[in-house]
């Protein structure tokens, strides 16, 4: 199942109207399973590094398999091993709040990246729109995840 | 004057439009002025790098303040120094069809860059919708214009 | 359609064979449709970086969706720009025998690099492998691609 | 004496088998004693950079001729100077569990690298499976050795 630019824009309007009503001028990236840009978004007003932040939480969403803040006890834990996972990608791999594993009937088809709020603003934004959509939110624990099968 | 996402989607859509007619999944970036991305957004169908490509375009575009083909003699005369000259930016300074300055009134407001098609088509897909938006298209040639005023 | 340890396990076989029969050390690597390495294995004897070389190939052959030889037109034509699609992804964007994209039912699935032959060795080592596991080797030439449908 | 690919093979298995045992689906990286990857292996189901990880711990164990996770002082006490020391090899020197060095008769001929359970899984899997495959896992504290005879 590969992510569709229209999902990828049903999810992003998705966010930006929540980001209105939040008051907040948001920036919004969606990546396909492989991490690759499917649709970034900055609002007006929105800074200007915010659309490349948001794209670091899609790609950490969708190459970790696991939202990107599940990733905050490994980063705490060993920080200099988890920056160098940074240059093993295309892009940084962050431990913060904002991205979360776009997955539909257990297969994981993406990322979703939200930055411009507050930490607990963009991790809202990012949970509400995905459960609204249908999207599935259920994540292993880092570390105890069964192989898929 | 600001280049608004209302602006970048009008674009995007006059490209994706002009793209859908030659039977091209392309794939679409605005910058602005500084050559921070305001939208990007992939077709249906469109290769993984192609956001990349039309990012670093359209980037070009914005902070050269000329169309990317208009750098090409620089690149063939100079190719040593025009490579270096992409370390000095966040994206590649490419040397190629397809990216344009975004002009109002005289002033650089971003940049527009289109990857997918043939390097012509990504570069008639530029001219023709920026033209028909009623953006400018005369630049002067590279390494005689004056002053700015 | 995902790319499987067993099916990567096959096509390394069976292309390890062909390099036996040529009688040349091979290295081989198997990513799968988003560049990630699947299986990467180098021979016995054959030189050090190949295993990379090998990886660049599969990864151009993935993330372009076309064979890297079908890249050399491009390369040839404006070799700045294509050298700048390197910094675009994780690994180098190669126009070179010995990548081959791996595709079934029309869907892309990955990308099959060989590197320790001449470039006519590694080319066919591809193709052979590829055509007798059933994958399809058809691909529309270069920038004349219709969308996915 | 050169680690062969039949060693990497008898190695990488071993630890597979522990990864199906433990229910994980792992990424297991041999290299040879100068780094060079010579097998790399992908479980179906593991996550997308657990081979570049599996690949930074085992070029770790083999350029540093020790396991991984006894540089997490040297990472610890001087961690600014320690992330340097990846800017000069060709992969990320990491300080973490999960790569150990391969050892016999006293030579140093590769490194083995595991990804994808546990630090405790990961380092567990290394330990036994070159334990019984007849690998040597005494080595010196680090800072402590004498000169190499």
């Amino acid at each position: 199942m590969k992510l569709t630019q229209a999902q990828a824009e049903e999810i992003v309007s998705g966010a930006l109207e929540r980001g209105a009503i939040l008051g907040k001028a948001l920036s919004i990236a969606i990546v396909d399973a492989g991490g690759f840009a499917v649709l970034i978004k900055r609002s007006d007003g929105a800074r200007p590094l915010t659309p490349s932040i948001a794209m670091s939480k899609a790609y950490t969403a969708a190459v970790m398999e696991r939202p990107s803040n599940m990733l905050k006890n490994w980063a705490e834990s060993n920080p200099g091993f988890f920056a160098q996972l940074s240059t093993m990608g295309t892009h940084p791999i962050v431990a913060t709040d904002g991205g979360v594993t776009i997955k539909r009937d257990g297969e994981i088809i993406g990322g979703l990246g939200v930055s411009g709020g507050t930490p607990a603003e963009d991790q809202k934004v990012c949970d509400e729109v995905l459960a609204e959509l249908g999207y599935e939110l259920e994540f292993p624990a880092w570390g105890t995840g069964a192989p898929r099968k």
